[in-house]
């Protein structure tokens, strides 16, 4: 009945979805039948949105309900306003929006995750991060508009004024890119909540919550403050090797899945090219010479650069601040959750995993008098 | 490399844990080496949130260090009051938990779990619990006292009298039994979060998400629901006959590990039996007429009383209205919780399942303009 212990569940196949698959293999990123490729730079956040919510790409009106039912739960409920008011003001971003996230979806009675549910959450992400960046600097909340899609609002809310269409554009893939990505921890995190018939909410400030660690999207902040360190490429080998040298990890590369280059690091990387080009330049050589060292180091090993090496040059060229790299993952990933607790809540089963126990035989415990 | 498909991950070893043994073929608990008979009735909660946490029950001058500890920690953060106070008035209690747990432990910077921390949090939910309870009957908050315990604490802040020591003794040994129960889907959840290198507010905050769920620890105030419907003990089995044609499920039966009846229940009843005679005559009679129903449904199933359908009688007796029942339940597990994440954070490797992909093969996408 009980199977051994498997460390990490590596290569445990956890739940059977049908919203993406990661081909590791092919390096083929595929949400609903659709290849990443054909929708990065094609394809509204919205679409893509629904697209992992229904199963199918939506049609012109759908896509305009969809647009009108975002538009309207942008907002955040009074109390969810009043906590972002009351944290402290250098408060991590990732905790602000799993405090203010829990806040807003507080309900009275329990209910069933619905795709509604899951709009008027991924609604009110950018909300809370660009109210909380501009209390952060002193400044005003800016009333979303309209007229504007997800990525401009966000960018909108944050700054004040409307991005060009080419930083909406580069933020609009980005989410479409970082919308799901089959199992991982976050998304597993919110299919186990889901799975004890628990709401969209608690899955949602679970997901958070993993996706916080470094060892998960905790981390692109970290290739920034990296290439800062290792500072110019003339300089990069040397630096590197001394970094090895003193057990430091190359942030940005290595994946459980993929086996060739990631597709979405892909699409990222010449998305930098183009836009930051001071960052792609030192990113680049830095990129060329970890594969390489990695390589040295480990010749059995695929090595592959990782989805947060560019996202962190995109993401910088679009002008948000490296404390908001993290928490725009989220903002992105909350399609793919939401779609993830919605298809679990379909046709659930609780996800309960054994333990084995590795700790004393028992014994009879001594008084508390007796106690050395 | 990848095994199939594992419906719930049931009869997967996903950690090794030296916390708690549950072992159904016996009927057993074991905390770190000590069966939970041994401590329920003996033991404090505070000496056995120090045994979860540390791997040994603590001498006098550990457990008076401890009590200060908890005693520093149990008023909120100026952030989680205002939290507190702008929730609407009828959220569920589960909610107000996970939503205050948050605001409580949002940081700066990402710190590691560590016992003090884990003593933070522990102080930190009969507060939490008994505010939002006075505020939503019009009562003023209570202060904690110095010299009570952590039972002793909970209820005096809900009540603002203290309870007799046969009551605190109750709610003492409710969450001696509760602290902990090898791997279930909330104790899980708070080590995949972990697993990723996050905090552990995130992983207290995610189990609470998954406790809530009614397929793991949402369904005491059910059982407490359930009873009032069947009524009086002379009808039960009538009621009960006509519930299972109408394919009503019985509330707090069947576990997924006990072979046997569950030890916890085991001492719960004998609990209820002297403190709520009213609910125990009922409560023993429908017990008898479901476990003989199930049997005849299915005799080659064990069947046997969860934890929850006992722990309804011994919670009411103690004086808590039933939409406390499962938060008191997380005041408990808390304990666990936090010992798996440091357990966790100890010798980690990121929880990472596969999904295995049952979604369409991939297509071009249809232009939005000719999507019918």
């Amino acid at each position: 009945m009980t199977s051994s212990y498997v460390p990490g569940l590596e290569g445990v196949v956890a739940s059977q979805t049908a919203i993406s698959m990661v081909d590791g293999e092919n390096g083929r990123l595929v949400y609903q039948g659709y290849v990443i490729a054909d929708l990065a730079e094609e394809m509204s956040f919205e679409e893509v949105a629904f697209l992992l919510w229904e199963g199918r790409l939506p049609n012109r009106s759908e896509l305009d309900a969809l647009s009108l039912e975002l538009t309207n739960h942008r907002a955040l409920t009074q109390a969810a306003n009043v906590t972002l008011d009351a944290l402290p003001m250098d408060t991590d971003p990732m905790d602000v929006l799993r405090s203010v996230v829990s806040v807003q979806s507080v309900e009275h009675k329990l209910a069933k995750p619905t795709v509604p549910l899951a709009i008027h959450a991924t609604a009110s992400f950018p909300t809370i991060l660009a109210m909380f960046f501009r209390r952060q600097n002193g400044l005003a909340p800016i009333k979303p508009r309209a007229e504007l899609g997800h990525a401009a609002n966000y960018l909108y809310m944050m700054n004040g004024k409307e991005a060009s269409p080419d930083i909406v554009r580069a933020l609009n893939t980005y989410l479409v890119l970082l919308a799901d990505h089959g199992m991982n921890a976050s998304t597993f995190t919110a299919r186990v909540i889901a799975s004890t018939e628990s709401d969209l909410g608690s899955s949602l400030v679970g997901a958070i919550g993993a996706l916080k660690g470094p060892a998960h999207g905790g981390a692109p902040s970290a290739v920034i403050e990296q290439l800062e360190i290792i500072g110019a490429a003339d300089d990069a080998e040397k630096h590197m090797r001394e970094m090895r040298r003193r057990k430091e990890k190359f942030m940005g590369f290595g994946h459980r899945v993929y086996r060739v280059y990631d597709p979405r690091a892909k699409i990222l990387k010449e998305m930098c090219r183009r836009m930051n080009p001071k960052f792609y330049q030192l990113a680049e050589r830095v990129e060329e010479i970890a594969l390489r060292i990695l390589h040295e180091e480990h010749p059995e090993r695929p090595q592959s650069t990782n989805v947060e090496f560019y996202s962190a040059g995109v993401l910088q060229a679009i002008g948000l601040p490296k404390e908001y790299f993290t928490p725009t993952f989220a903002a992105a990933r909350v399609a793919g959750w939401s779609a993830h607790v919605l298809e679990q809540a379909g046709h659930n089963r609780i996800i309960r995993p054994q333990s084995e126990y590795i700790g004393p035989e028992p014994r009879k415990p001594i008084p508390l008098g007796e106690r050395s």
